[in-house]
């Protein structure tokens, strides 16, 4: 992205951004490259998680943008195993699945080989932890299958001996959805991470469902292609996880959920049974789409085991301006506008209040504020990706100029080069970094109707009063809000405040309590609040069809009770 | 549209559209508001599919799109009944199934009112006839309800009495999905046609089944937004109906299918029970997203009684392009291209061969050559659709002088109004009235990939030398290719030179025997060229989960073996 400047009647009212915002190299989603550049502040490589990369990197890859700031070996108080933001429920092993015995091993070893199942205390201890150490199971067994076969051939024996088990992919989900309750076997697809083909005319990609996201980018983009969806956990996630958790992330605005974007799947169910779906095609109606069951179900219908997916070709031109809005319905007002008038430029519109940017200034180390000298009520950052650099400009400008002389915007600066753009996203994208640093906090990542997203936060406000400071953020192009009461303690009084209200509020509103990151253990029962009992009883209905034995993934997605 | 012209470059080897290609006044794609001049020459309305539309007019509009060419009152000879480009399976009707008595009518009478229980001759002829005149049941009764609680309460009592039914909504399917088979009632859900919600910010769209797609163009046009999918049949097609087909149309290049753009439905299972799935959010992951499993199903698993929609901002610039390729490798590689040079404003791009040609210049009216004096061997059709007229109109030229330069095109023409985009459009979306004018014809929608798919029409002219003329066209930019043999007369000789061949060649090259028209009736025992026995076998499941009696338009979709 070269420089470039204004026009004057634009120049007059926004500002070139002419310092950078932050002494950050580069922004994790513009720089996917150096992984030291993008753990935060970390003193070393960040291994806590999985010993085990360091034996499987060819397989693994790097865990490069995890915004976690504590200290990598140790534990972090306050948090660890603390499900805070959602009151804990008590759960019991289910005594009808089968404990490991040596026979099982031994099976195991003879159709995975030896390396492949992993008993070594120190890898299990990482592979039973999810990445912010907020749960922990006590598996026994970690199995590494190499083909989508062994997959199958685990599964069936595992069904047999009703042997509960939970699928891993990157182990970065936050809603505790791929790291065992108990003592579940853990299946973890790493190792299937092949690309299968690429049709550079159509722009499919068909590949394993171990393969990294940030690696796919990779091989895309050698190709003139992108991935339809980019997250800050690229680096360790993979495709068969952002499937199984219908992954949004930062591109959904632009190019869609996976449900749109994902032409097949192959999985593989509870019996072993290998479900092949992978299509490659635009249009196939013959039948019920049955991949969508897979897309977004965590694991507990099936492993997704290789993934078809269609990419848009690679655009050359991006753009990102950082404004200021006096209130939420400028906000409002401008996504409208943008959506009308950057049209089908327009790949990025985030928002974050007052209380997001004192965070950011007060916590990530190098911001300084962008709009000075003083802070603005609203913040809203919009980024445009298109095939022309110079009409773009032009557009983004016009848009802008409009945006002032309507009243829209107060204030605002344009990126002249990647490391100003950089620099604007990360404010953006360090603000959960910044939450964690600043002490406790209860997150919630809410969908809902966008002219009513605000009036929660607001509600919030009132309700908790000086109790704790309430800051939101989010993607509000996809009327997507991360909201979080940051506070001095963990204290349940707080937490009273906050729960149910926050849930019975999202449901009035006929918004949904996990808008990308999934119910796992932390939601399951809490399902109620989204979808109706009617649906949910149709979920347990499909659930008790294709896992009779309720071996996949147990305890998470759906309340228990109505599975059982 | 404003006219526009050519640099001095583009201007050597592209010419300016001088002169109407055709005297039809707007092509159904562009002109929406004549009824009477997208009804394909017909000599006056065409009433025949259904008399009641006379007291229902302001349900179900006027079916304006037909390509029908046949007297509209009578038969057509050689295809009334007749499954031709399928092997015609016999079926039986299933014994199982009850017989309507008085007491039914009686108790639909009380629930429905008397004018919503119709059992009129003339009505019942139609409602019983697919609008091509090659599928006719014998139902004695057609229900339509006005509330998704009547449509409960029909289902309901159904099931109770083991009552078979089809779902109907504007009777346009070509696949024998939406009218009976034998003596099913009839559900019409034509009279549930209220927009129910609009939301401007955020674009979604709430409404009820019956909505009629050409209605809903319209009251987004005067908001400023687009429905992402439309279709030739939008006149009379009804969004449920669309939804239930995931119908493609001709903005699915641009938009993606509408498993990507419903955010939400409601529909009514088999035994009467309402599911709630009526979400307005881009991003909600609570649990399985059922919905998907309506989308398609061809009302087999359940009525869809709303949808959510993500509507896309209209954009005000619309061009279209008519190019010459010598080969179908050009026609790959433009189309490539397209997508990387025109990238976020191409909108259409649809191809068609020499004989595709040859057909609308034989039997389209006023239909001229485009690119005189001789014919080429491919014909692509560009359309663009942006924000901004001046960078639209620059990018075309330049990607069409680099195609030029680049010996990807060897002619083309670039219409200057809106009459010459229409003129351009009817030689494309006037090649089904050209096939039916020409004669007997066995006719196929595949989707393929990309690459391969011109070399089945190769290998079915050379399996067919003499005896039929082999015809091919598009939706090139979704590998949905629409391949027909114009044959003297219906020949079981020629017959076998397709059957099985298109489907195993199809099937072999993991492509679908159904791209956008679904299976309904005609291809329900075919799904296995397309899907894996597992994968049926799971589908079989849900359908009787979900509707154990199988009341839910039985014989179509799945082969009746796999549900009884």
């Amino acid at each position: 992205m070269e420089k470039w400047r204004w026009s004057s009647a634009a120049h007059r009212l926004l500002r070139l951004c002419s310092n950078p915002l932050s002494d950050l190299r580069c922004s994790p989603k513009l720089q996917n490259s150096t992984p030291s550049g993008v753990l935060y502040r970390h003193e070393g490589t960040c291994e806590w998680i999985r010993p085990f990369i360091g034996q499987q990197k060819q397989h693994f890859g790097q865990r490069s943008h995890h915004l976690w700031s504590g200290n990598c070996l140790g534990e972090t108080p306050g948090i660890q195993n603390r499900f805070f933001g959602a009151t804990a429920t008590k759960i019991e092993r289910n005594s009808k699945f089968a404990t490991l015995n040596s026979n099982d091993i031994s099976y195991f070893k003879e159709i995975l080989g030896e390396k492949n199942v992993i008993q070594d205390e120190d890898t299990l201890l990482s592979a039973n932890t999810d990445w912010m150490h907020k749960y922990r199971g006590s598996s026994k067994l970690l199995l590494l299958p190499r083909t989508t076969e062994e997959v199958s051939s685990i599964l069936k024996y595992c069904n047999s001996r009703c042997l509960a088990v939970v699928p891993q992919g990157g182990n970065t989900g936050v809603v505790g959805g791929n790291v065992p309750v108990f003592d579940e076997v853990i299946i973890n697809v790493s190792s299937m991470n092949n690309v299968i083909s690429f049709d550079k005319v159509s722009g499919i990609l068909v590949c394993e469902a171990g393969c990294i996201l940030e690696n796919l980018i990779s091989f895309l983009d050698n190709r003139g292609f992108i991935m339809p969806l980019d997250l800050g956990a690229k680096g360790s996630c993979q495709i068969g996880g952002n499937v199984s958790t219908n992954a949004g992330g930062l591109r959904l605005l632009r190019y869609g959920s996976l449900h749109g974007n994902v032409l097949g799947l192959e999985a593989v169910l509870a019996n072993g049974e290998v479900l092949d779906m992978l299509g490659t095609l635009h249009k196939d109606n013959t039948g019920y789409d049955l991949k969508h069951l897979f897309i977004g179900s965590e694991g507990s219908l099936g492993i997704v085991t290789k993934v078809s997916i269609l990419t848009p070709p690679k655009l050359s031109s991006v753009n990102v301006a950082f404004l200021a809005c006096k209130d939420y319905f400028s906000c409002q007002k401008l996504l409208l506008e943008a959506k009308r008038k950057l049209g089908e430029i327009l790949s990025a519109f985030e928002f974050l209040d007052e209380q997001s940017m004192t965070l950011a200034l007060n916590h990530l180390e190098g911001v300084r504020n962008p709009l000075p000298p003083s802070l603005h009520n609203f913040y809203v950052l919009i980024e445009t990706t298109g095939s022309n650099e110079s009409y773009d400009r032009e557009k983004l400008e016009a848009f802008l100029l409009s945006a002032m002389e309507g009243g829209l915007i107060s204030d605002g600066i344009v990126a002249q080069d990647i490391q100003q753009a950089s620099s604007i996203w990360h404010i953006r994208e360090g603000l959960p970094e910044a939450l964690i640093k600043a002490g406790p906090n209860y997150n919630y990542d809410l969908s809902l109707p966008v002219e009513k997203l605000y009036n929660l936060v607001e509600e919030m406000r009132t309700r908790l009063d000086n109790l704790a400071t309430v800051v939101a953020y989010g993607h509000l192009g996809d009327g997507n809000l991360h909201l979080n009461i940051s506070a001095p303690q963990y204290d349940d009084a707080i937490l009273a405040q906050i729960e149910p209200f926050v849930y019975e509020w999202t449901s009035k509103n006929r918004g949904s309590i996990s808008a990308e990151h999934g119910l796992g253990l932390m939601k399951a029962n809490k399902i109620l609040y989204s979808k109706s009992p009617a649906a949910v009883n149709v979920m347990a209905s499909i659930k008790k069809l294709l896992d009779p034995n309720g071996i996949l993934n147990p305890y998470k997605v759906l309340p228990q009770s109505m599975i059982h």
